[in-house]
């Protein structure tokens, strides 16, 4: 199976998935990191691991139709099956999505339908839960409301601040992401409605 | 300190915190279990705890606000300083939650602020999440959403029914539920804007 991971930034959970890919974990071939941040240290780590970038911002196009555009070319030049959003910035149409049906994977860090949105570790502190986590699932038009696949919770400690619980979060979320792709590599996972059953 | 425990069922999380109370555990007496339902099986429990009950449905009286006035009454005479939900149906009026701020608790089956509401535990089901849980909290003039106390993870399984989850989630919340009662009672439970910090 032929993976493009698409990041924006750091991309640690990208570097998670390859390793587990190198280590003959996940028995798939991540083709391209697709990037809209031509400064993302997410570049340098596709360098180290040997694997394509394909690198576009939405400024070098006319509008955000000629951006997606360009993506979806690189994609079937590929013949990609599955897209993982691993820190991707942007927000994808729907008719991106739907050229990707089930076939699009994001990562949030809290357990949604809690706290969706850009700051879900931010947003958990204020209202001041005391379990959060992460969230894996699938893309749907919605932000944060496709059907989800795993989930594991990280509790919030009483002197945590927004630094020591993201760092117990993105440890979580290297662990869960690659069992993830694990298991849709291995075609272990089935949407029933909007519940997801793994098999 | 003199806790009021009220319900409206089976009364297990009463029956937990009564134990508590029974062990030691918790240093305090409950002076009454107030109940809105003559057909409970908490009164039974009540009975062979040799805890006193104060029975009184909505429909003995004219109107909410005198059922409220009636339980306000006992209450008061009984010098009440803890109000601990335990399955208790009817929602508080705001001027009831007023009288007694930051003194009243509430358990729900789920992590708040997700699945809010009278289903917390078959609402997570249809939503497919894979982690759910126990809330307590602070109850204040929404539904469910007060100042966040304890929670405790609850993994969802594949083969999970409404009544497999069920079982787990209670006997979290017969746990939990004490723990908190315990740490109210012993003045560790300090809210600072709306996020609860225990010392």
């Amino acid at each position: 199976m032929k993976i493009a991971v698409f990041c924006s930034g750091n991309g640690s959970n990208f570097q998670a998935i390859a390793d587990s890919v190198k280590a003959g974990d996940i028995k798939a071939d991540i083709s391209v990191m697709v990037c809209d941040n031509p400064k993302a240290f997410a570049i340098e780590r596709a360098k180290k691991l040997g694997i394509e970038t394909f690198v576009t911002s939405l400024k070098d196009h006319k509008s955000r139709q000629d951006f997606e555009k360009a993506i979806l070319a690189e994609l079937e030049v590929r013949k990609i099956e599955l897209v993982v959003l691993a820190g991707f910035m942007k927000v994808l149409s729907a008719d991106f999505i739907a050229k990707y049906k089930n076939r699009i994977i994001n990562i949030h860090p809290a357990l949604l339908p809690s706290f969706a949105g850009t700051d879900g570790i931010g947003d958990a502190i204020k209202y001041g839960v005391k379990a959060t986590g992460v969230t894996v699932h699938f893309v749907d038009a919605g932000v944060d409301t496709g059907p989800i696949i795993l989930q594991d919770a990280v509790e919030v400690r009483p002197d945590d601040t927004h630094d020591s619980l993201a760092e117990r979060i993105h440890k979580i979320e290297h662990q869960l992401y690659p069992r993830v792709v694990k298991l849709f590599v291995e075609g272990r996972i089935k949407i029933e409605g909007r519940v997801v059953k793994i098999t």
